[in-house]
């Protein structure tokens, strides 16, 4: 900022009225940020990042959501989009649309994380922005009926133990999901951020499962069945998986463990000279609420606390902020978060130790590491 | 929803890959909510009314957030944007988009409110959907700088007791803020929802006042100056008062007092026959958290306790649900809500026994009585 002897400035004066209405509101073509497509992929698959580097508070707009898509994101009539329930029920049932937007809703917010999200950290390639690295996860409001009032409506027996679900998409892409989360807090959801979702988000249905790895939170809905064991689909028998050392693969690892990343500033960004410079960033738990944050500027000699948006809300992006003043020195700056079961985000080093560096057939999964960025004299930031 | 011979559904089946890749996402093309545009402004006045029947839980989404403007919209490069702190302080300083970046952030939720949003209805011209008769209210997640940190910076002088707040739109609308609020809570917002502000939100940078009238939190803020009296600028001297039957007005009547209406089924909806139908709404008020909602599904003879969307945050919009089972005759439905300093949201003959009917230059402000709809025996619903 600064001092000004007489009290005018700079800017261009506006005299002309402004632009025209729009039903629907655009951003300013000034602002760019967009999602990050990782390179390779081909039609319909791959991945698209959030620029978390650009983004404030908690809630992604959803025109910056990620994404993982496995067969593109079909276009589907909510006019003709059904559901239906069947299997180990007493009462299969079918539900349009507008049955469900009868029912009783629930809006919370939640974070949806891919369970690949950071992996490459692991590989030992670190991406060198927040969106690179960490921009697999968002957050959203979400709407719809609770998975649970649902599964009462069609009478599920005694005998079943997991609900099979599966999306609309060409891969018709399904997963096993145990039977008593799916009574505990999943959602039928059909609403995002206040609208209705976003296609690539599972338009007009999709389940969000709180605090599990994205690929569970089925997109394009079309078919919850009650079965008495797994139905190890490809997406939880061979992917989303994590190879150990001694050859075995851990399966059905469905929780986002602790994680957290400064995104501001961070790998890609410059500092303007030494002085003062807020450090933010996002920290979350598939297990419940985020309870400390801390920062270190300087490699890990000093972690001191953050300060946390409130409110602190479950299984959701948590917003922490650090009062920062750089001396123009070069240095490492990192976070790392404790959850509210006492879980501290580990370093590296302590997963590499127990998970070794055997990349599965779909690489590294569930990698919940220490982020650092090295802020050179140049006021640049890169990976450390 | 229907019972099931076979587990099979009507649907089509999708076999090709899906859409293309869009770095910045788009909603459906089947959907269609919009902004209303209330007839008869010319250019680049009026406002454009969010549609409240259309939306879910708490977050308005930024393309569908309600707009009242006076001068259009303008178009600001953030590069060469500037805010100005003058007037009694110890050292005017300039602050660009950059300076603001850096320094200490909060993100809060908050609604914005037009003061005259709902007038029609005081003035016995009830709208007959939620967005024509209550569309001028939304609620976003708003990050940037306290006030109190910038006058902090600047130095407020003992003498100084408003701040005057100015935009750089062409018509420069503006108002005076009393310091004591100027302390309390306001933002100096240049995020909504995630991202930058939308250009109709102010961008690159807006006052959020939070819980008073809509027109003070000054969008495109390009000058704050301290001063020791209100400017008695057009806008809290002749618009934005509150005439009385006695021929004087109410000025500086900032704060929007306790208010809620059913969104869905409302006016302009239809039944799909008798049944069970949640009802659900919104419930907000400028002085703190909502306290209570209760809803009548028969004209008032009884009113029984609405469920409410967690967290209850303060000057935040809040979600209420209620269960509803239609039995297929005519009624009147409301809601009335309560604030945490005890307010009951009033009716309309309470209110106009106060303030009468005599409206003022821009009609009537700040009328927040209870807000019927009629369930018509076809099912159709309409003002009441």
């Amino acid at each position: 900022m600064s001092s000004l002897a007489a009290p005018a400035i700079g800017q261009e004066v506006i005299h002309e009225v402004g632009q025209p209405r729009r039903s629907y509101g655009e951003r300013s073509s000034f602002e760019k940020a967009g999602r990050y497509f990782n390179p390779g992929a081909y039609g319909g698959t791959g991945s698209a990042r959030t620029p978390l580097q650009d983004l404030y508070g908690i809630i992604t707009p959803s025109a910056l959501f990620f994404e993982r898509l496995h067969a593109g994101v079909p276009s589907i009539d909510p006019a003709q989009h059904q559901l239906l329930i069947d299997g180990l029920v007493e009462t299969p049932l079918i539900f349009s649309m507008k049955d469900l937007e009868r029912m009783p809703s629930v809006s919370r917010v939640h974070f949806i994380e891919c369970a690949g999200n950071s992996g490459s950290e692991q590989a030992g390639e670190p991406g060198d922005t927040p969106q690179k690295s960490h921009g697999l996860v968002s957050c959203a409001e979400w709407t719809g009926v609770p998975l649970s009032t649902l599964l009462k409506d069609v009478g599920v027996k005694t005998k079943a133990t997991w609900v099979y679900a599966e999306g609309a998409d060409a891969c018709r892409l399904a997963r096993s999901i145990p039977l008593e989360k799916a009574m505990e807090d999943i959602i039928v959801a059909y609403g995002q951020n206040g609208e209705a979702l976003r296609p690539e988000q599972g338009y007009p249905l999709r389940l969000v499962v709180p605090g599990w790895e994205g690929n569970i939170n089925i997109k394009w809905l079309q078919r919850l069945t009650l079965i008495d064991q797994p139905a190890m689909t490809k997406d939880e028998a061979a992917s989303y998986t994590d190879l150990l050392p001694n050859g075995k693969a851990r399966q059905f690892t469905f929780v986002m463990e602790a994680k957290s990343v400064i995104t501001r500033p961070a790998g890609g960004q410059v500092l303007d000279g030494r002085g003062f410079y807020e450090i933010s960033g996002l920290a979350w738990s598939g297990r419940g609420r985020i309870q400390r944050v801390q920062v270190s500027v300087n490699g890990g000699r000093d972690w001191k606390e953050a300060d946390l948006q409130k409110p602190i809300l479950t299984k959701a992006l948590t917003r922490f902020r650090f009062p920062w003043t750089w001396d123009g020195q070069e240095t490492t700056i990192a976070s790392r978060c404790q959850d509210d079961t006492g879980y501290w985000q580990p370093t590296r080093d302590e997963l590499v130790a127990v998970r070794g560096l055997t990349a599965g057939p779909d690489g590294y999964n569930h990698y919940n590491g220490i982020k650092w960025w090295r802020v050179k004299r140049t006021g640049e930031l890169t990976y450390a």
